[in-house]
């Protein structure tokens, strides 16, 4: 492992951060042609929560969260700690402590691709957190790692400094060069999401409002009949 | 894939579904004899909520949800929406503007064995669901599939008009032939637990009620005391 | 098989449970030098409940909850139902009227490294419990097994009346002979975090509270500015 | 579990089942519209070896092979015995004994959507197996279930009498009704592939052969030099 | 973690173990009332191989090869090693140097819950191993553990100088105190095979040979045929 | 998704990749400090084989395979294909037509981060792939994706360029810039490595080669007797 700590990187723009925690993360994704999801995999510990800041990465050693107490100290307001292990680890590296530690320095919330724990905790103290697993199992700290350097999870690159947007869907997130972009991007979906929604409530179909009949046409499916499919007779 | 779309399916008795409705998803596949559910991988977005209704099936590729809009067309009042695809996926294939179209129809809910996403908002909308996965990944509409043709998700298989029960134990497919026979069965087994959580409560033992002592002396199971048994001393 | 039901197993103290109890799974499991979790599989059905009791264990066949009924004989006030199966199930062997005929015993919860079901009737009369999977799948009562052996789940070992202790973040075992030292632990790992908890409030960080950074010097982590890490500038 | 043995099912012709037996597992789901295939969850216990039949199916409860017995009764020169079991399982319920008294049956195959055990006694005697899993783990013989009822595995459903094909690629079903003209859309698929590879060969681009080049800036795909796309300098 | 390395533990009777390891896992396991298995998760890196030998048992941490390094001075004559981590991990704790030194002292083989690499060495040098993964991921010596304390994997505790089993079908452990019994019983059960496949080469059926068709009838299975079950024709 | 082919990237020079190709996957990662592997879900299709080359990537839509052809074109001499898909799939995207036409091209392999097909004729052409998964699922081609951006794999970022070494251990990636200084840092391990294993041949104990019995003391493991442990008595 390099054994780095990254200080004082770039980080997106705050005003683009507040505009992108105004859309669900379905909608941000959408925004980036559909990327920038870290997978199914990451859950919320809470309900019907939804947090945007820009990410404080850290690489640890699995079983270990020596780089976690580094990285506090690298956490500021509006930021979101992003943690991932160097090898598959469902151990409970974070807890309510680091919570405490990092809610006092307007840390707004934990997306760890490992475990947590002090799960009750976490939610009556109102810190929001995503992880792969809940687990009680305690962590050493024995083994270097790094701070603030990219990051691979779920198939996406985070770097530090990039905006994360996370709810009850899972997390994106945003490269800090597309943040503002994506905001943009996201506010036209969400309209064009009220315009369809709208319709939908008259009782339009999607197959009329995105011309979909013609493509299952020209895609060879047909429509037939219960008694013409199966011999059968239907309704 | 065959790309058709079947209209006008036979579907199971309204009297039925609603009698089917009154008993939980364990009851149905107990009164069908232990079968007919879908299995552990479908779990609710919401918790506390029964729903019943006919299936709609959709057979989609991964990644694409175009044919879930050529499902929305056949779908109507006590309908279930029900969708599967052709190789496994995670893809969040539904979202709340389907939900918005097919509660405006008088859909009951959504089983899909994929991805699901805007959970909070379905849960805000109260549309029921269940799903193998949360995900915000969003899906093209690229390519054929079918609907209304029998699906097979967890070893069961769904065929349209079928009904469909599920809670927070998951979800069954009661055949449409079978449906009054079940609702029947049920309402028996019903009777009989409640019987059993009288007898229960009243003190009596499942082993003298089952007449279970024989059959675990039938069987060679043998009481011993932990004395006995380890050598050390027990309490 | 061995097929055998033991009775009269030694049990834990009554006051060392009741002590155990006041504390965290994760407490507890620091507390035994971060052993003792039954592993981050088993997940509860409810949220924000703790129990502390003395474990009944079961060996079952899968899909067949016999050893079940077997076992509610020897469940008395305190105790918590320890249930698992000889090859991996995810089976609902476990229900509502089990439930029932516990309750009336005194027995404060399930864990099953199995499934469960009728988990809404359990939260409805507080009856706590933690399985693998939830799943309306029933069982039948064919096959023998065992009752207060003991059982293996998760890496570890549950004898007859060991101390289980289990709430949002897994389920813990205390050997029955450490409930007491492993409760003083626990209290005074309660104190201990209690002090960082203030000290991290008052804005410590824990690499001076633990004295990482020498141990970071040590193990060749470096301090880098973006900048000098990447060639690009940052904030 | 309804507990029926359904004897004399009509089977597909043995001169389609060795047509069929003439392709790989792949250029037969391919000539169904890609579909048939039972998952990628059944793996071969032995390499290099195809097999074409006609299934005998197997409904087991789990940890059970009581069905199993009864089933080899009703399998005979050509078939393919197909097992499944009512919920997940990896027991070993079928080894070496069962596959001497199939192979003097003239029995070619198995395919289980459980466990297997004996598998280097199966390899040595050149009886050809797929499965879910490897375990020694043995089996009870205590619970009911059906022969030769349809069942559904990886999505798909296997009737009595279907053609299955099993090679190192996995195991595909052809419904015993299109077994003909899926062979005969194999043979067509094949001298297509032929074509294709000797066009390959001849150095000739799929992107050329098949159109693509137009597709892709249909759908927007750009072609652009590493420098443009990074700003730094390539090859 | 308690931290201890136990020496001098007794072992089972050298007789005994190469007793064992005359019969296959399934055997072994079946003789002992089919218990005593390691679980499907263990693969053999080879295959065609079969060793018996004591165990000496290692806990390390996960990411930690530390105790490995001070379980090969424990090891000697005739032990096979097996290792397991306090969490589930991947990596590839063990290699061909370890091999090397094993090898030297009479090792006879591994079994590690956990990750392995240098597979191909491993083979090419004839050292059988059975690992959960195979992973080229290294690991550090960081964290202590134990040498010879009971370890649980897959559902069962291995003990220092108990029994290991291993082939191609998975792993089982044989308490060393019933090594002999077990090592009568597999022989008995090998006898009672070998009748029965005479018998099945002969062609008899597992139904009459083991008094099933009263059993079936007794569960109520029902015979029919093909076309009284579904209305259409048979064969 | 961006939907972009890029042409002519910077490679990593040719006499680096045939370095790096003398050593294995393990030796390679550690001599990077233990980074840069695509994990344990990465399998070889072929045992024995060892390949070096340079990446061409492929980011592809999940059950569509229209990029691969686009890559086809963009592989030349020397490179290894590397292909993942926007979220997780096992559908057997890549067979042997595809392996026919990258052969001709001077290709030395495939790593596909989701199913592969035709994995015999693979073997017999002695074409080498390292797969998530066996699948005969044919896909799609009416997908946008990218050619030649980075990717992320199993927590790894592998850009086009980047050398891929693969063997039975998994898969490495090592940074073009990185690709002189990793094979000689390979070289040095595996001189290492050398002398080590001719020490341990020699009897020597990795605890005193690698200075570990202070470590031990240091982190408090403590040696004990069998009998002091248990006070059971040992051998």
């Amino acid at each position: 492992m390099s054994g780095v700590i990254v200080t004082g990187p770039p980080k997106a723009d705050a005003r683009d951060v507040e505009a992108l925690g105004r859309y669900g993360v379905a909608t941000v994704s959408e925004a980036m042609g559909r990327t920038g999801l870290l997978g199914p995999g990451l859950r919320p510990v809470q309900q019907g929560v939804r947090v945007a800041g820009t990410a404080v990465t850290v690489l640890s050693w699995p079983g270990d969260n020596l780089m976690i107490h580094a990285a506090v100290e690298q956490c500021g307001e509006g930021d979101i700690l992003v943690v991932t292990t160097t090898s598959p680890s469902t151990d409970g590296m974070f807890g309510e402590l680091f919570a405490t530690a990092l809610a006092r320095r307007g840390v707004r919330g934990l997306v760890i691709n490992a475990g947590i724990r002090d799960t009750q905790e976490l939610r009556d103290m109102g810190f929001a957190a995503w992880s792969r697993a809940v687990s009680a199992q305690g962590t050493v700290k024995a083994t270097g790692g790094s701070v603030n350097v990219p990051v691979a999870i779920g198939g996406q690159v985070v770097r530090p400094g990039d905006v994360i947007v996370a709810d009850d869907d899972g997390v994106v997130v945003v490269p800090r060069e597309r943040a503002r972009e994506t905001a943009e991007a996201s506010e036209a979906r969400e309209a064009k999401e009220a315009a369809a929604r709208a319709a939908f409530l008259d009782g339009q179909l999607g197959l009329d409002r995105y011309g979909l009949r013609e493509k299952l046409a020209g895609l060879g499916v047909r429509y037939v009949t219960y008694a013409e499919h199966t011999g059968e007779s239907g309704s």
